[in-house]
């Protein structure tokens, strides 16, 4: 199967569109990578929440959603191997929800996990909506020419992603079915960014490429096929699936949600297989391995080989 | 009368009170400066701009929007004498909108205004909303520790605006009353940002004190005076009222939206008395000085001064 073919344009096409249209060289990673200095790269992102589209307020506390707020766009410095520094938020609020203490409870959750990053707010904006919407901007720094881009896979590579898969997705599952206490609700709505993973790995000169999964892992690797214009092979039985999540749903729908499941902000990656060694202390499964066949991704399992299609989460 | 006296907490208290309670030290200009290298400080700015709160689809074409979200931030860099380089766009569309050439037109009219000031998008966000959302970032640069900021202005300082006041607001009430064609109403919707009058004045190190005209003239002065902890006497007879609102609206009401209207992008500053000379060459005027009396501003109009009440636009 070709990544990306729809019927509709996706938000991936218009990015790609546009890249292209307006010449523009710095779109197209986790983040904006900017020169600073001579020995420092900038790196900046920013992620738009929307109401009933990311988040539902009946779902999520106050709390949560500013942690979580925080933790995606900490996660998109985590995929580029960089350290986050600063963060602005713009929040627009309607006035109904303004009169609560959403607001200030929504801040103390966005600062719990600033300080354990020592993150700073710096600016931002506040307005009016109809419906809460929260723009997320993180401000990091990286090693000049040395935060890891999608673009640096070669056939060959394998493929590591950190943790376990499908958590949040599950947790995701539980909330729509009723259910507001389990350990993989609190996974999906108060991720933890693998920054100290990210830290770790942004020493080791060998890793080609590097992303993490907001989308899906079976989508965000195929941002990484598409980018380094390259395929993959995953195989099914070496994926870290979360062992929760096959007691509660089973292997068949605990292997779709890992493959297709999006928000478990895990770090993927891909390095040449001669440097397994220094992965070792590292909490990251080998699961995959790049190919040449560039826009197709495979799925190993029992010896049998099938397309792996990139179905991720898409909002167009 | 006290500046910012309100019965319900507007998002000017709320964001004085995260910024004590968090102790957030780059919070509170028209953009964060953070340090960059030797030479240089960086600044940022964030501005969110909502559907039905600050614009209506019906009123704007998707170019004049894509214009007027960059404009706005452009606008905050020259309020802090600084150059812009980069910028973010994060921006949620509802389904059917996406469908249109929308998205197509508004990235046009953003790119038509970005390439008159050499400005590059890197990054952003795109997702599906309920209603058009737009948060516009910009990043610049400004010579380190010389950025404008809100809280230099002097009792005795004089205090200066450029161009001419009313003008965006005027246009909004032509909007408002039916009307499409008109030099307000383009003011309104396609702001200039005063960027080459803030690149004269950066030079000029006798300016204390910058704002842009966002919340309405009088709003924007009392944010100086409260960083500033002084008060102002404007002199009516001096404002550069625009002509053609006095015409339109006649003098009473005209003096009126100069007041009090919001979104001039107009700069705002003050300097020492003894500094005018070399702001002759510059489309500038005086209209009035900064007092020692904290949280106080005047209006002195054929001789008479009344209190001159800060009401500017408040979301909340």
């Amino acid at each position: 199967m070709h990544i990306g073919f729809v019927s509709m344009r996706s938000e991936f096409d218009f990015i790609t569109n546009i890249k292209k249209k307006f010449d523009l060289q710095y779109v197209g990673d986790d983040c904006a990578v900017l020169p600073k200095d001579a020995k420092t790269d900038l790196l900046i992102t920013a992620d738009l929440l929307v109401q009933d589209v990311d988040f539902r307020l009946g779902w999520i506390s106050p709390e949560y959603l500013g942690h979580k707020a925080l933790a995606v766009s900490l996660s998109d410095i985590a995929a580029m191997g960089g350290t986050p520094l600063h963060a602005m938020l713009s929040i627009g609020v309607p006035a109904g929800l303004w009169r609560t203490d959403f607001i200030d409870r929504f801040y103390e959750g966005w600062h719990a996990l600033a300080r354990e990053f020592d993150v700073e707010l710096v600016g931002g904006d506040v307005s009016r909506a109809d419906a809460c919407v929260i723009d997320s901007i993180v401000m990091g720094e990286a090693t000049r020419s040395r935060a890891f881009r999608r673009t640096g896979a070669r056939p060959g590579d394998v493929i590591y992603v950190s943790g376990t898969l499908g958590g949040s997705a599950a947790g995701l599952k539980l909330l729509e079915a009723g259910h507001s206490e389990d350990a993989l609700i609190h996974r999906h709505l108060a991720p933890l960014p693998r920054l100290s993973l990210a830290a770790s790995l942004s020493g080791l000169n060998f890793v080609t490429s590097m992303i993490d999964v907001s989308d899906g892992f079976a989508a965000d690797l195929a941002h990484i096929c598409r980018a380094s214009d390259v395929g993959a092979i995953v195989y099914a039985g070496l994926l870290p699936v979360d062992e929760h999540v096959v007691g509660l749903f089973g292997d068949e729908e605990a292997l779709e949600l890992a493959l297709h499941g999006g928000e478990d902000y895990e770090l993927v990656f891909t390095c040449g297989p001669e440097f397994a060694a220094p992965l070792e202390s590292l909490p990251v499964t080998r699961v995959g391995k790049i190919t040449a066949e560039s826009g197709t991704m495979g799925l190993t399992r029992n010896n049998q080989t099938t397309m792996l299609p990139s179905r991720g989460f898409r909002h167009f």
